[in-house]
């Protein structure tokens, strides 16, 4: 199957393209200081909307799964940058332990933590998955659809150490968001590193933070192509959940995207888009045109498993300017991934969803995965090529904007650090 | 055009495919271990022979030509590798120089060049092309059959650095080979780092001094697979070009080879290859089956250029053991050439000679290169299927011998730096 992208797109989206491919060479460069300062995330996947006129993340997670989706072309890649990361770590490192999501029963979750494990092991590393969810009681062997097969075991907890039965890894790997709250059995482990670390997961992780750490490197950025910085960041308001009846942040906010849209011209109706700060997995997302849509709408609390610390059900929300989807898969509403390791784009895959509309969240039950659209060479960007012509080029610029986001997750996780030094 | 691969191989290969497959993990973290302590050349490529019974580098070329070989598949990987090597040696990089061959004229050479130029502009560096070749005075445009066009500058040698006009690099990067010597304006460079140093040059560079290192480094690795470490190393004898004739050194090599086959039951025709010790381009290589074919024969001398220190006409000679090729492809004996870039595999080739022989030098006038025979996942060994079944698994095993050649070199240059401290 070689999907047919649509991306009817014009206007400042193709001048934004131009701007990042003349800017290249300086684009790179700056990343690669701001890497001298910063630890990038272990790795880290990041949702991307494109709407034509201006081009968003609107969602960093720091615990992907999905591996599965990658391409056969994308592996050395990610391979490549495994090594990299495993080597600028641990480069002693023998053993690895993947730690995945509790209820790990879903076919696609489970290919992708097999895929997961044959990077690693690829990359130089014996690799086991040790699960902390309590059902897990013993080995137990799982059939894949392709006629593979993973092995969950149960994590064992030593005075000091984490591992599984006669495995004794040094570091261990999250595929876990925590979302749930941080369990006793991680907690306190100093001899082994635990990556990403704890305050990565939902129950320390603040969408306001995140997305106010990608407004000051968007701006950064914006200054170095010389474009009005809106046009890469999505705007937003943190409500306590009190605010979120009364709509004050909302209207402010709608009002601030209305002004933008004015300015550039755009026609569309602009919405907002309203989470849980501290959510994981887009529960909950709803998107909102008008503050008069608000009276009546609660949030889904989050689910708060069996010994965790439980999550207040009040919770606080991110308002979050709403960004459309131009792109379309066949015929359904699509926005592409990007997937990173280390400091490196390593793939991507488009999310589409047939029954959502494009101003609507498509990470939700329903969507599938088509892979890039482009055959070969997807990180290659074309100089020379016409703006909007060449998939490669549009799929560089989308890793520069997962990059970005990727780096204000650095900040966020340097911000938030429990055992940061504090210099007065 | 997808070349068709034949690889009959069966017996120790397969066996030594096997090992090479189940030690994956172990083998990646020996070199990330062996990392730690030396450093990876700069980039390189390795031409590998493929008897059937034994597999092993010929040359190792630390200014390797044939970039555009390389398919637009395995670019990224490139692309990655060269962000990985540029961010070790000099974060802050803005320029860099690239230092080609003279008598730069040959369209596949141009292409070459063309390619790094790419590699290295999207890793985030403006890249220039300086010539140091007497006969490029002015600004030079080069068209490439493709439609493309490189521009060569001459290089303007200032009191303390090395540039073009209005282009002030921080790193140049030599892909000449230095065979004629060092020119003057390439010494006493102490502000820039020139990459690789001067002393891989084939001015310094002795094949007797790389391949002692390789068999140490064979030795370790035949160590660690479990296997008689001549699976992956070519015996050789250094001789002084007076030895030539008489052909002693060559005698004994010819009876340990002999030795050797005997051992493993080969009942192939032993033959050495008679190489100039400090010589590049394979010019002048010659195989020889018998010491009584000797007599009247005499190496071509190095082509010594203007301007550049005289080589002696009387040259060391390597006398090694010739490794016969067992690939072909459609009805051309081949040889895989494996390209590294820092610590990485980011590809390779097949060299093709529809009129050499299988114990014959491919790398000359007539050759041509076949991309790597396997569509997708050149580096993503597939672990179950049957030795000797599966074309990645091969090209993995030809990535772990040609990563061994390269750690060969990088052990060979911190031995030959003339900068080196001595401990004593």
């Amino acid at each position: 199957m070689v999907p047919n992208l649509v991306t009817a797109l014009t206007g400042p989206i193709n001048e934004l393209e131009q701007r990042v491919l003349d800017s290249m060479p300086a684009i790179e460069r700056w990343f690669r200081l701001e890497w001298m300062e910063h630890t990038p995330p272990f790795y880290s996947s990041v949702d991307v909307r494109n709407a034509g006129f201006k081009l968003a993340p609107v969602d960093t997670n720091l615990f992907p799964s999905g591996w599965h989706h990658l391409t056969p072309e994308m592996l050395p890649l990610a391979v490549q940058a495994a090594m990299a990361a495993i080597e600028k770590i641990c480069p002693e490192a023998r053993n690895l332990l993947v730690i995945p999501e509790n209820h790990a029963t879903d076919a696609g979750y489970l290919a992708s933590l097999a895929q997961l494990q044959r990077i690693f092991n690829m990359a130089g590393l014996n690799v086991r998955l040790g699960s902390i969810d309590p059902a897990i009681k013993k080995t137990t062997v799982m059939a894949l659809p392709n006629g593979d097969s993973i092995t969950l075991e149960p994590v064992i907890r030593g005075k000091r150490r984490l591992g599984v039965k006669d495995f004794d890894p040094c570091t261990i790997l999250l595929n876990n968001d925590l979302s749930a709250g941080v369990p006793g059995i991680l907690e306190e482990v100093y001899e082994q590193y635990i990556l990403p670390p704890l305050h990565a997961g939902w129950s320390t992780r603040r969408k306001s933070t995140h997305f106010k750490c990608y407004e000051e490197v968007a701006k950064r950025m914006g200054k170095l192509l010389g474009i009005d910085p809106w046009l890469i960041n999505p705007l937003f308001e943190k409500c306590g959940a009190a605010d979120v009846a009364p709509g004050v942040g909302l209207e402010a906010l709608l009002t601030k995207i209305r002004r933008k849209y004015k300015e550039y011209g755009i026609k569309e109706k602009p919405f907002v888009v309203i989470k849980a700060d501290n959510g994981a997995h887009g529960m909950g997302i709803l998107s909102v045109h008008d503050a008069k849509e608000l009276p009546g709408l609660r949030l889904p609390a989050q689910h708060a498993g069996p010994g965790t610390r439980a999550t207040p059900m009040l919770q606080d929300i991110l308002v979050q300017e709403g960004v459309l989807t131009k792109e379309r898969m066949n015929d359904a509403v699509a926005e592409p991934v990007v997937y990173m390791m280390d400091r490196y784009v390593v793939g991507g895959f488009y999310r589409i969803h047939a029954g959502r509309g494009i101003d609507e969240d498509l990470s939700a039950p329903g969507a599938d995965f088509v892979p890039l659209a482009f055959e070969h060479s997807t990180h290659m960007p074309q100089p020379g090529v016409r703006p909007g012509a060449s998939a490669p080029n549009r799929f560089y610029m989308y890793g520069v904007v997962g990059r970005l986001a990727m780096l204000a997750s650095s900040y966020e996780l340097e911000a938030t650090d429990p055992e940061a030094e504090v210099y007065d």
